[in-house]
């Protein structure tokens, strides 16, 4: 079967320079001198040119027609499949288009940074209003039916997902969470915990340590923004950040653990294939968000974190610091907000990009309907486009449908929550002891072995039984106002 | 002219990918989690596969065809010669032979990993006895005529240099040496000096700093073996490493500054062309010879070193530290040998890797002439092939031909050295300061900012008014001897 075998030949020349890209952003953001930067640029371009010419040879359209209607195993049937709708997708996207799409986003890219460094969103609306019309372009090539183009960008991020059903769920988080926020900011109001960055630091690495981080196969750095490389499925490296003062280090290593935990899971029978990554942004959101809000964030293993930081050299109970970790209070900024609000940031994020990429909000008056939204789902009062509209780098890099994976993330881990504590009993005495073992292997189990074999949807039904819900996370945080 | 354009934007690529290759080698000796080893090995044969199939590429040849006759600047004039000897050389090459040669090269690197362990060359005389007869292949695709086919292997290192002119060289270098070897151990003894590794750390890091190693653009780690990178211009990494009680780390990182200086100073017009690198091997090695030879072992810059090391508290005076940095032993380890003896080594690699890629040395003989080989040019009797014939990797790896640059390389650093005082004076004065700035500039000049434009011999000449000679090399070693 040469078809067969070119196939899979060229998928793993493609995880390889998958890996090797991830390594040299690892590298630019963790160990780079500074001045690297315009040769890493030029190096990350040819890896990207070079990756993108490979994926969609027309030579692999050749494969895969020898390939109809012959009969393979499931694996193998798998990998063919996706080989199939990727290389479709990206065939559709003329080489100019693609070519125009990521020079737009790097320059968007830095038009972004500049404009929000001087809160100035006039000298961002040109890069904006092209990202917005590529990516209606790009959208239109893509486009099946009468989806619109939303859908179809949707699709690169989270295949199979609905943009009428993230309507709806949406809507129901928008009208539940509200009343739950007023109330939280009472019950459970935000308190600072003044940690030493050295307390942090040692606990950090206690806590990863006590859950499978080791030196033989995992590296922890710091970086600006946390984030997660995966080289292979034996070299993971995951970054967090130490703010004088914070907690966040806490909550951001579980997080990245998660992500990373999930690669490292899949069924090596998959690696180097199609088939052997996440599935889609929202699953992958929702493996962190798991280990954020379900472990980092419950009383039982604020047990555990207190433990480690007493044993740091600074003395706190379990008690408060799980309240500082749940702490609620109607914020401005999505990267800082509590796992109340912060569905309701990614919210406004989906109604405004959706808006955009349809044409029904022109760009110019963003700033308008930002202030507008955050009012209505916040109650807050925006005193600047630096705190509102120009926070996030999405859109000055061209990525719009990425943000509902984040609010996704957050149903999904509680439904997946639910689902296992049903199956294997509450976690809470386990995670009072820090043993995770139980909770590693059922993720490796439902979610994590099958890597891109299923899409979200199918994954989450056979996972819990059910399609995408927001009753879950709505369960998860009732009792930070105080309800049960 | 887009044949041109075309060619450029090639070479272009083709940096970049050698500068992803020297980030994923970098990475995995200084950074990689140990468990990341096979995914890397992956990475790196997508690369090399990769970079190969896109420089030998039919295309260029057709660039090349329509760029005959055609009159170019002087710059471009380079390049094109360049590019059709580079590709001219690897199109000769079937595409299988190169396949063989990249296996056999990575088994017989771990094959010989393992013999030299266990001080067994029966278990390394296969692979080797492969190496051997791939590269004598590899070596008849490429020979020319009469040449012999160590000439087409030395070629790849050293483009331009006639094995005869190494033998003649060599032979006059392994007449005088012994004599100069013999004097030197009763008159610049061998001796001990056990500097802390944290004083070794800080001495270190302080003179790098002098000499302008900063954390703009540079890195500085540590490594099993010291090694350079260079990742662009403005990203240059180099390596060293801390035995407790010694001094190595002094000679090995003002070695790596070497290298890494000639990369950085290349004329930057010719950045991300196939000019815009060191020319040779030799002269590569010519670089970090002078800085380890001419400046760390020079008495003047031992006061430099002496006050970082009383600086960082280990207390000693400029003239033990250069009497330890110069000591001659004759010894059976070619890394650890002094700058007297150390030829005296190389001579015998290249006596012997020409003897068996011509056929005149059988694999299964190599123990035995090599024992006959330390016993006439080092009187020393070999008591293990680990301490003998087993103890460089090169080999192993394949690379045949690459020895005698160590050699070339103090030879070249010495005429370089001599030309340069003769031009801009003694340089003691300044080196007892540690001011290097004039021999930076004069190398930049002389040396460096050409790239590949010129190869190893027309550079000399131009640098020094002559070709290869061993004598300044002799003059710099009689001190040694008691001889001035």
């Amino acid at each position: 079967m040469p078809a067969l075998e070119r196939l899979h030949e060229r998928m793993a020349e493609l995880t390889d320079l998958g890996a090797l890209e991830m390594l040299a952003s690892w590298d630019q953001l963790v160990m780079m001198p500074p001045e690297g930067g315009p040769g890493r640029a030029h190096q990350l371009g040819a890896l990207a040119r070079i990756t993108h010419e490979r994926a969609t040879a027309q030579e692999i359209g050749g494969w895969l027609l020898e390939l109809e209607g012959v009969e393979l195993g499931e694996r193998d049937r798998d990998m063919v499949r996706l080989a199939r709708r990727d290389w479709e997708r990206a065939s559709r996207v003329p080489p100019e288009l693609a070519a125009d799409l990521s020079r737009a986003h790097a320059e968007g890219q830095e038009s972004w940074a500049l404009a929000r460094a001087n809160d100035d969103f006039a000298s961002f609306a040109p890069a904006l209003q092209r990202n917005v019309e590529l990516a209606q372009a790009y959208a239109e090539c893509l486009a099946d039916g009468d989806d619109g183009r939303y859908q179809a960008l949707l699709d690169d991020y989270d295949f199979g997902l609905r943009t009428e059903e993230l309507s709806r769920l949406f809507a129901e988080l928008s009208d539940a969470l509200p009343p739950l926020v007023a109330e939280a900011q009472v019950h459970s109001p935000r308190r600072e915990l003044e940690v030493p960055v050295d307390a942090q630091r040692t606990a950090v690495a206690g806590i990863l340590r006590r859950i499978g981080v080791d030196g033989a196969s995992w590296r922890v750095d710091v970086s600006a923004h946390p984030f997660t490389s995966w080289m292979g499925r034996r070299d993971t490296r995951l970054t967090t950040r130490y703010g004088d003062g914070d907690v966040e280090s806490l909550l951001s290593s579980l997080h990245e653990y998660g992500h990373a935990l999930y690669e490292r899971q899949i069924d090596p029978a998959l690696e180097r294939t199609n088939l052997g990554r996440g599935t889609s942004m929202s699953v992958h959101e929702s493996q962190s968000k798991l280990w954020e809000n379900h472990v980092a964030r419950s009383p039982a293993f604020a047990e555990v974190l207190a433990a480690e930081l007493v044993a740091a050299g600074f003395p706190v109970s379990a008690a408060e610091l799980h309240a500082t970790l749940v702490g609620v209070e109607r914020s401005l900024i999505r990267v800082s907000a509590d796992p109340l609000t912060y569905p309701l940031h990614i919210i406004l994020r989906f109604q405004l990009e959706r808006a955009m990429i349809e044409g029904e909000l022109a760009v110019p008056d963003l700033p308008a309907a930002w202030r507008d939204g955050m009012r209505l789902l916040l109650d807050l009062e925006v005193p600047s486009d630096a705190e509102g509209c120009l926070q996030d780098i999405h859109w000055g890099a061209g990525s719009f449908g990425y943000f509902p994976s984040y609010a996704l993330g957050c149903l999904i881990a509680a439904q997946l929550w639910e689902a296992m504590e049903a199956e294997i009993g509450p976690r809470d005495e386990d995670l009072r002891r820090g043993e995770v073992g139980p909770i590693q292997r059922w993720l490796a189990d439902r979610v994590h072995r099958h890597g891109r074999r299923l899409d979200t949807i199918p994954l989450l039904e056979r996972a819990t039984g059910g399609g995408l819900e927001v009753d879950p996370f709505l369960r998860y945080v009732a009792p930070l106002a105080g309800r049960s």
